[in-house]
């Protein structure tokens, strides 16, 4: 395994992190040079859902060696989990070998999750075809399935080895499903970095007409900053990698109060994050421009800037997110010139007040 | 959390490695003491098989929040791990809680993944109560479950932060499960240290008679031995680690052989180590007279000696060992004058002659 980042005329950008274990290549087409990366001689599998399996796998060149999964969040159950498992023995995947994630998020989560639990953890390739698992979910190590109790109960932390991010997958994804990934684009510019924020701005149109080299630089800018936090805190222990969480809180009560069905991720944490921003406002964080910069940009892209829901139906499902610990919300907070941070000292009725101030 | 190891007349053993998470708690009745050194503030569940919860769940004072799982190795699945993951779910259990494992082997390991994978991982704490468990399978972090497919083919590595191992449970184990911990206890001996191997020589019918002061110092000494290889190698990746499998190639494949109902782990084992010992004297690596040590000892324990079935029968099962790797066999052997090692240059002619020598 030697890769030289650049093979013919293709040049991939090639992003890693100080000690954490993932390199990312990101370019136009990588998909079809994913094995002059990777050493083929070992044992190894894909798993895909069938839609990406069928646009995708053919650049893979996996026909034969690929497990297909139910489409989306279908797929991200232990029971697909289970069926991974069966393939990896029947294809004698062994320690040695490798599963290739070839999908959007819910692929990348459950294909993970089996990669960090088959024979205690082999080798994990990320091959991300939607915006949202490039600029996000096949980075950082986070790798789980849902319960019928709730969305990523049972997890395991297991970074991929590589995440190759092909720009062209982006073009046939659909409006709906790429403004999801927006939604965690602009997260990043929120909460990392002012001058991304301010770059999305500016070139909106560019991206929403999805011209490759701009989602080129947006997905290895966020990759930087993803790797980069998820390096810092690789086990969300020090509260460092929470902050990759900002809209998250108010987001997934959204989600989880509309059934899954009314909104999907990148709408909640769209609208978590206009919470997020008036609450950081109301204790001096943050500036009123700041609310409506953040407001111009999300409706630019297509994305609710209000809860769909009263208080009183998002509270319940609050109080169920992961980062609270004993009884204490953990909400992540925007700051003027600084990246944002996990707060644990807010009260309830505060973030009510945001919540229902930014519902207006 | 500030156990002093000592409270009132009772002194448990503490033992720590270097780099290694672990804290292992040694002593009779340390059952009644383990919420001494845990706090328990924090949410806790236990999961325990009917068995070991009724023998000792009221020593542990976890009425009311033990989750039965099935006995034996029908609970090491992954629907038991489901069913825990709702329990978890039911009882509350956040990032910041714990999973106390109360049984044998199978509870540990089953228990020990639901711990690994519940949140992406919460704390774990394994009471060990039978010899098996609290030589070797308690402690290490390896934990897991079976699948149709085979043994223990799904899994995570994850200390536990405590294990208490109470010499007092082991009075009531029936005798053909204690040998099957004495074939682990013996392999401490032959694989890592003679000085210990001769100790068991002179001390065999006093641990056969179950003295506790014998058995607190096979447990303390099996553990350090156990915690300090792993300590070197937790992952499994350098070769260190594979030594504690002196016996398990061979041994795995007879317990194969027989559909895991003839011969318990602790058979195989032991019939595997009097084969690893003959291919070791074959390469000049031992004397005679170290098979015949092993051969006395193992028939003082109750163990048996050679292959209940012919190498037709064992060959197939060999070649689905985990330690091998792209077709190239693991084998553990034994050394005259240092721990054993994994070797992977061993052709399958010559350990078919030490299987067949050894069955004769």
């Amino acid at each position: 395994m030697t890769p030289s980042g650049e093979f013919g005329k293709a040049r991939d950008s090639r992003l890693e992190a100080e000690g954490f274990p993932t390199t990312v290549v990101v370019g136009r087409g990588v998909l079809s040079r994913v094995f002059r990366y990777l050493s083929p001689q070992d044992s190894w599998a894909v798993a895909a859902d069938e839609m990406t399996s069928s646009l995708f796998g053919s650049s893979l060149g996996a026909a034969g060696r690929t497990f297909l999964l139910p489409q989306g969040e279908e797929g991200k159950t232990l029971s697909s989990v289970a069926k991974i498992y069966s393939f990896l023995g029947e294809h004698s995947v062994d320690r040695s070998g490798t599963l290739i994630a070839l999908g959007g998020g819910a692929v990348g989560d459950a294909a993970g999750f089996a990669a960090a639990t088959w024979l205690r953890g082999i080798r994990l390739v990320q091959c991300p075809t939607t915006l949202l698992a490039q600029v996000d979910s096949s980075m950082g190590g986070k790798t789980g399935v849902n319960l019928p109790e709730g969305k990523n109960l049972v997890g395991a932390f297991h970074p991929a080895e590589w995440v190759f991010a092909d720009i062209d997958c982006l073009a046939s994804q659909k409006d709906g499903d790429f403004r999801q990934g927006l939604a965690e684009v602009v997260k990043y510019g929120a909460g990392e970095d002012w001058n991304f924020f301010s770059w999305l701005e500016e070139n909106a149109s560019g991206i929403l007409r999805r011209s490759p080299p701009l989602l080129e630089e947006v997905v290895a800018r966020c990759a930087k900053m993803k790797l980069a936090v998820a390096a810092q805190d690789e086990r969300e222990q020090r509260g460092i990698r929470a902050r990759l969480n900002l809209g998250h809180t108010v987001g997934h009560a959204l989600e989880a109060a509309g059934g899954y069905e009314k909104w999907k991720h990148g709408d909640g944490v769209a609208a978590g994050m206009m919470v997020a921003f008036r609450l950081a406002c109301r204790l001096g964080e943050l500036d009123e421009e700041h609310i409506t910069r953040l407001e111009r940009l999300l409706k630019t892209f297509g994305l609710p800037t209000r809860p769909d829901r009263p208080w009183e139906e998002i509270a319940p499902f609050l109080l169920r997110d992961k980062k609270n610990l004993r009884g204490s919300l953990g909400l992540v907070l925007p700051r003027r010139d600084a990246p944002c941070e996990l707060r644990r000292d807010i009260p309830l009725s505060l973030l009510r007040e945001a919540c229902e101030k930014t519902a207006l």
